[in-house]
């Protein structure tokens, strides 16, 4: 559901290309949809590191003027959204230090699980953190490390910390790309003509015309300098455990990721669903745009036609200010529009990907039903999702999901409709193709594939005391 | 087609509501598809007119503390792309004057014939304009008017006038709209509680959950001030000429317009489209977002199944940094990107609105076969366009428009996709439901309803010339 | 008294030079201190008249960037103060108009008499006024004039005006300076190799390098174009009246007009305030910046050595927060602050250029009191100003100042020092030479040398009510 | 010399008040001359740290909402001029950190001469430094330190460190000031009503209207907090070395400093340097401002009248457009014009306080010798800078300073002065009152007090090298 998913962050790196910032800010436009609230490049010239990160659309913290002062053949940019660490320009990353051996910036997407003990322990021998982000960790253990090669270090460091991580560093000579083991988060290599190119999706590749090459695996740590490409599995391996909810709404319809393209595998969640969950309805409704895919395989599945019947406003900024005679359903208003001629006495199949607290459904169906619908039957592409995420999405708590506590019936009354159907767990293993156990479920059935430890901060040991 | 149609404006005004800049704010934010180049809100507090404006999307110029300086029970807002007048701050809307009689404001929505002959006559006498806008021409025709009335002086200064217009008018004490006796450009009316609303097209009221009263009619002049409503018709009647391009691509497909719903119109025209010219396709691909409402009528027609096969980026802003180096097909790739696993090896039936330059088209159509299609079949849901308009939409001179020189299979050609179909003239007043003459097809067949003026200014002369 | 005065208006302007813009701001910059509140330049680049202005400093208001895009080798250029018309960006200068016979620029330093009244005449006749300025009305008489000429349109409008005025005018061929028949406010001419300039005051040629050639002629038009400069006495010749306070207070120090220096000027006024109002006391303290000049006089003519006894902040900005638990005498601290160990216990004479509403002064003396000044002297170095000004000064209306309506006794008491002297009229008539009656005393003794029409616009109207 | 010298930083801090933040603001206002690059402000409401800072004036920073913004009874300020590390945001102080034992923040006057050593050492152990400042040196000690008291580890901490310093401390519970045992830089205690109050300088307290208690003493600790006010000697005591360029140009010539009034002080130097150096001239022109209050001084001793014969502009700004075709002595024209009429002819002694570069020095002499000026003597009120400063003011590399490789002759032939004369040393010795050899003469000596560590950090090297 749109909008209810705290999204996380994207990365893209360029190694060895005389415009290497303006691809990567290229690269983050194209990856936008993973992190809205800051954006951020570091360059480096081979003598210094450059860095320009603030908050808001890349499209505004990125002006010609900021682009040119970010020089060099390498750059490693990030746009965000909260997963750990409040809201702050300070939080926003690459994050880039300036310790005895030079500079050095790093880029992370996903949530480690020992970051709040690991920080206890190095502020107690007199680290001093410069964020509240898990990531600043990695760095200070790096910085405390002994190695003599840079990567050496990165090792040395990320064998203490466990949870999930695509990392991009980038110092004044190389760039480094490290997947965590369980290889939680999407990470793809690209090639551009001489250049090299490290992002989360591939769509970022499509911008700017560049060559997909092949993911980058779990457990692995590929290093990119004069020398070219090194690649290096300096991890243990465990299985993989693919976040499934890239596939289910995270990710662009059009990236390829764990070896699928996503559009096809949510159009392929849609006539699963169909086969599960028909519907006794006249037409079938998307909810734009996050409920399109899986809309147009059900509809297919199904028979039933699709129409457009909510309308989306695509100027949507991130403030707005609501008069205080308050309007009805004003929230979801602002965004969707129902097509009243449409929907008129008719009974509509609404499709979304998935319901988390259920509060934006339930205004949504009271308003198809104002605009005129005889009858409501919600069809949500993925399981009832139970608990939380700890490995890179911001999920809320385990008491604010609305499937945690309430029986499918109970959420079809809530959201006021006349009948809800889930795909089922079984379903959609089939969809991604699930026959060697790769891909993570945990919010749907409490599976995590990581211990946590025994001693947690604070922040993480609240959200797991209610179970 | 996307962005080769420079759109046009939209109006709100609100008379008698306790908050009505925050309404008009939130009108003006429905409406942010008919102009996203400037906004600008003018409210009375009886007293007093309060002003701003600026460049910028809605939610840009408007901030909180920009609406509390704008007090007062009614107001009026615009939105604006420039049609006539160039890109500028002093041509945003509304455009506010005090003279002898007091304050006045004014909207205005479409395109004045005479305007330039009329500003060398008051010029010569005089008058000083402030901006380009012909929008200012009324205005100094008011001023010079001797009438007591206000509503006597702007139905003096608008027999002097030729062209099209939807006009908001507010002074201090009352709210004046006007539609000329065309009716080219919609205006609708509306009720919340005791307020009366005007606004370009119904999907304004939905947000702020107002009634949908009915259409202001041709010709018609509405006058609310404290007394309540009146309705007069100071104009000769002419047979109306609704602008057709507002159900085929300008209006938002959720709005109630010209006596009929857009989005049932514009999936009327796709079936059309599919009896006229089916294709051996098998898939249909929307270009998004304006060919997705055909596209679902064309599918349904053809029983060809349509899938999602351009993405489109959400994000786009108004300025993007290209690199110097620059990326094959750029300006496309920044709105759109094939899915290629879905596109790949097959045929495929491209739906969109309208062709203007075809520069685009070519570009997608390009981006499309490179992704692996097999066959392209380029289906468009309106008639070649072959003339410019006069009245309200900034279309290219009449040399750009590729239609006006080529032939369907140069242009077929030209795109470089296998067949290209274009929805018959007969076809598209078939699904207006065309029995009683009242749209204008100009930009189609060159009958314009107006006849122009003897000597015109000289941009417009220009325009043509060509002929 | 600084702050207590409105500043009014600097005016310069350059003819011929490649980089006219550049220098304008340079003089400007020097004619800060005829106006802080906004800043404007209109450059000619024979083709077009290119225009930016702003709120602000000079520096603030105009960057490289904003110079860049004000090419040509023509440029005028405007510091304004309020005089009249409300502080609004609307009501900044030069003020540019395009009608029938091209783009006009004007910049102006003064007031006019008649302007209400005009105003009026013109709006009943159509004219839309942009502004609440003054300066608009001679726009206006502009156009609706019939001459061929520009020369001969501007006198012709001219002589329906009365007051004070310096006049710049910027069309695409040419640049023309005019000042009013009593010659009110300073105007020079100078050069630089083949450049004309024309400024306020002398100050601006010396920051660019430029000669001062002499002063612009009461009644004199100057008209430079490309056939050189010419010289017209287009009005019925008037015995001059140069604003005194133009050399008490306005004008800088190392500037010369009205054919003098002004430091000489007013270091003779604190002589001759020395003459007629010695002091027993131990030091001389001037009131900074006002009272420096006049205080090295007083102190050489009575012996008594000066010493710098208040401080002055320079870093004061236009805005300030107080806290809530006022300070007592916070406006004047923010400003000045006493040199204890200086004055404690010392008999003080505190030379000021000025009183006007007497509250500062009231302020400045308890402070010196409470810092240990055993006695306080006070001594001005022009007459009590009776009566407001209505040539070009923002003076407060006559209620307003002390001296219209005290005795110089009871100011005395009010501002709290144990004596009170103010330069005699005779006195400062014998040090600015005064034995042709060329300048205007009216607000030291009412009689204005412009008769005032029987018609006034309300806002003056109600400053004279009081009469 | 104004702007020669670099200018360096101003502390406030306030303990118990409830508008802290407002009082820090308006007591860094009157500090403003101590550092213009950046200011900042963190304050405590008891639980946590709030902080603002940014580079520009206090003024231009700090606005209301941003004060507001600051919560809380205590609060320190800074503003700074780059003393030690390059000018940047990040550079800014207060500089706030969160480590193991909570908030802490620190403001920073001085210069610490091993700072380079022990960071390196820091470094290696595994610090992570955000900035390049010094200061951030004593926040890493602190946090490797292990004593429990926070006033304990800044102790400890402080006992590594050497150079000059005052420094102010915030946690969330309590203010420590603390003035390194040389008392290199001023540092003053004052009271209002219950709340405690530190500055730099006694002018801070004017502005707010509190009481001047007591100069903290050099190697004096204060602690404030709930328990009140606490004062320690941690250091091993050494006789104290006052900069006495605070007297001669930095500090305002209305704060008490080192147990004199400074204007009091600097009249004395031009009265002394009228005893050894009078000058064949018939007026004394001060460089206006640093050299005002000793101009006084000389005029009064050698009875020559003191003339305003330079005009300072005051709106002289951080950025300014020079014209391509570039005016001579245009850097010094912006801030300084001659008055003709008063230098022509004449023989003038022109005041300042000291010579660095002397380029400036050279620019304004030829200026006054353009304005006809028969005969210049310059004389300054300090003897010739040798030697550079490593305590806390930013003075230019040893071959920069004109006095270290010519004499009083070569410099008084490169300024085009007729004669030139420097006060004495001894002079300066006893107008500043020693007879216990309390103050820092190294600038003028090489006598620095302080031995330098064997190993050095590169930017301090360079200096060195050279001598």
């Amino acid at each position: 559901m749109n909008g209810e998913w705290g999204e996380h962050c994207g990365l893209f790196g360029v190694y060895g290309h005389p415009e290497s910032a303006n691809l990567t800010y290229l690269g983050l436009y194209a990856l936008q949809h993973r992190g809205q609230e800051s954006a951020g490049i570091v360059s480096s010239d081979s003598q210094d590191l450059h860095s320009y990160r603030n908050m808001g659309l890349v499209s505004e913290v990125f002006t010609g003027d900021v682009l040119k002062r970010l020089p060099g053949r390498s750059s490693i940019g990030h746009v965000r959204y909260s997963t750990a660490g409040a809201s702050d320009l300070k939080n926003s990353q690459p994050f880039t230090v300036h310790y005895a051996r030079g500079g050095l910036a790093i880029a992370h997407n996903g949530n480690l699980t020992n970051a709040h003990m690991l920080r206890d322990e190095l502020e107690a021998y007199g680290s001093i953190f410069q964020s509240t982000m898990d990531t600043e960790t990695i760095i200070h253990l790096i910085a405390r490390s002994h190695e003599h090669d840079l990567a050496d270090r990165i090792i040395r460091a990320l064998k203490q910390v466990e949870g999930a991580y695509c990392l991009l560093f980038l110092s004044e000579e190389e760039m480094i790309a490290v997947r965590d083991p369980h290889g939680f988060r999407p990470l793809v290599l690209g090639r551009q003509k001489n250049a090299y190119l490290v992002a989360s999706e591939t769509c970022a590749f499509d911008l700017i015309g560049a060559e997909f090459e092949r993911e980058i695996e779990p457990g692995e740590m590929v290093i990119i300098n004069e020398d070219g490409l090194h690649s290096f599995y300096p991890f243990i391996p465990v299985s993989p455990s693919h976040c499934v909810f890239e596939f289910i709404y995270f990710a662009r319809p059009d990236s390829f990721i764990f070896g699928r393209n996503v559009y096809g595998v949510r159009r392929e969640l849609g006539v699963q669903l169909g086969r599960e969950h028909p519907a006794e309805a006249d037409i079938v409704i998307p909810t734009p745009d996050s409920g399109f895919s899986a809309a147009i395989g059900y509809g297919h599945e199904t028979k039933i036609p699709m129409e457009l019947g909510l309308m989306r406003n695509h100027y949507v900024g991130r403030t707005f200010i609501e008069p205080k005679q308050s309007i009805r359903h004003f929230g979801v208003k602002i965004k969707l529009n129902p097509v009243k001629e449409l929907i008129r006495g008719k009974g509509v199949a609404v499709v979304d990907d998935s319901i988390v607290r259920a509060t934006t459904s339930r205004k949504i169906m009271k308003m198809i039903r104002k605009a005129g619908a005889e009858q409501i039957h919600v069809r949500i592409s993925s399981p009832p999702i139970t608990h939380p995420c700890f490995f890179g999405i911001d999920t809320p708590m385990r008491s604010e999901l609305i499937a945690s506590s309430h029986s499918i019936e109970e959420i079809n009354r809530y959201i006021t409709s006349d009948t809800l159907g889930y795909l089922s767990l079984e379903g959609l293993k089939r969809c991604v193709g699930e026959d060697n156990g790769s891909f993570c479920y945990a919010c749907f059935s409490g599976g995590y594939p990581i211990k946590f430890p025994p001693r947690m901060g604070e922040a993480q040991l609240q959200l797991f005391e209610e179970r």
